[in-house]
């Protein structure tokens, strides 16, 4: 599976993707209506209403873009109906041929972690038949358990041909409380960084590793260091736009091949019509918004990679 | 309810939790032999399995324990279907008095971190009506994110009056990978310690804080230690039974008086029948074994707490 994302990125020239985390205040409110005028005010309503916000987004940008990021939590705080958008939404991704990063975070102790593994990247055996109950093609996994929780994720991946971002270094504010602490002289996260290394060089497809890292665009500086402490990790690359990174800030996420990271954009994205930049297109056209906004992103680090 | 929790606790004595954790291997094949002739050997069919698994074992042992801990990915491998077992095995719970740990290892950025909070521990906004989409009554949370990923859950644990046990030392093999590194002289488990408890002190119930810890029963000398940086965290201890630990092992993750600490056994109840010792009972009584085997983990601990 990262052989075929580097393909697609290189297809589209444009290494990003589109993080579909639908807040209900995003979805227009004529899709909202239209949703709780089948469903009523519920959590099916919600759920309607979410993918068909999806639905449009994906329509008007699948031919531009290598790949979708959704974001679980949005869907898994609608309950039961909230999760069947969700797999509703991965199938529709990989039906219009984009690659599926499910920003699940998922981590725990070895059988656990198995059935997480199983139930989002691989087959679960039911009698004499196996199901893939979320069959995202990546998924992002949380490392705090160590490699005891982070092994059956990859065994999975190694049978099915997907792929993982492991959390090195998150995009948020507080992300240093641990994540920076130093451990013999060297921040966490760089540890961290090694060992998604040590995986990577052991599980690799044809250029880069199918084991890849998180590291969020809010801290260029870290993002050189971790370059260079795992080059053949793709490194997925959150906290563009709206949390503040920009495109002279993710160069140095790249390796010398123009390769090497895929760059998360969200809310800049989907929510794109809310921003005074693209109110032209009024929330009717939210679609349209969304897709010129992915054009100014793909713009913005395209420029940025050839003037570094 | 931590208040409950203590409550039900002193009601039972006994400091323990049933964890619901469904593996389809452990469910007596006349169980899935039910379910699949109604569902087909269908994710439907493996959700019918667990849930008619769960409600026997919960029948069975309601009068005896404070609390159960489902862990969602049990549920979750088998997709949608899955998560409504989840959602289904919660509400039974709670119907039946039981106070319910959803063992959900959660944890983002902030405001993704407040969707999982809502979705599981609060209500979510639709139009004019809130939903409570999976309602446990606790969750654990993970805390490499730092502060600004766990801030969202406690303000709705607040809110709601529920309640987090965050991961400070898990039990698995490799937990100390990344969590017993050494941060000028001491562990990161015992920083994120203090961070547990300095939390802990700002949201307390009656006697103890609802913001509880994870610890492993595998590593009782960090338990001893880990007790007295968090002395009014709970301290929820996995690794029981199958995992390893013993009664004698967990007596310094209580304080002294008699409370502090709720001990995890998933497999060693749950799958009681499959074990020799609980042979006699046979599969079709396999929730009268879970029955025995929550007698004899109450019995051990009890034991181990009056001889410490």
């Amino acid at each position: 599976m990262i052989n075929k994302l580097i393909e697609k990125i290189k297809a589209t020239n444009a290494p990003i993707v589109v993080g579909l985390d639908p807040m209900l205040s995003y979805v227009p409110e004529h899709v909202q209506k239209k949703a709780f005028a089948e469903y009523g005010e519920t959590l099916e309503g919600a759920a309607e209403a979410i993918w068909q916000f999806n639905k449009a987004i994906v329509d008007a940008t699948c031919d531009l873009i290598p790949a979708v990021k959704p974001q679980v939590a949005m869907y898994e705080q609608f309950g039961v109906p909230g999760m069947a958008a969700y797999e509703k939404t991965v199938s529709y991704c990989q039906e219009k041929g984009l690659v599926v990063i499910g920003d699940i975070k998922r981590g725990d102790i070895g059988s656990t972690s198995e059935a997480y593994a199983v139930g989002h990247l691989g087959h679960v055996q039911v009698g004499s038949r196996s199901y893939a109950g979320f069959h995202e093609d990546f998924a992002t996994v949380n490392p705090y358990l160590g490699s005891d929780g982070v092994k059956p994720f990859i065994k999975v991946c190694k049978e099915e041909k997907k792929g993982l971002f492991i959390l090195v270094k998150t995009s948020n504010p507080s992300s240093g409380e641990f994540q920076d602490r130093l451990i013999d002289g060297r921040p966490l996260y760089e540890w961290v960084g090694e060992q998604v290394a040590a995986w990577g060089e052991e599980h690799m497809g044809d250029s880069y590793s199918y084991i890849g890292a998180v590291v969020g665009a809010t801290y260029p500086k870290m993002g050189k260091v971790l370059r260079s402490i795992m080059p053949k990790s793709y490194i997925l690359v959150p906290g563009y736009g709206a949390q503040g990174g920009q495109g002279k800030d993710l160069v140095h996420f790249f390796n010398e091949d123009g390769l090497g990271a895929i760059v998360n954009s969200s809310r800049g994205i989907i929510a794109a019509y809310k921003q005074e930049k693209y109110a032209s297109f009024g929330a009717e056209n939210f679609a349209d918004a969304s897709r010129q906004a992915v054009v100014d992103m793909v713009t913005d680090i395209r420029t940025a990679l050839e003037n570094a």
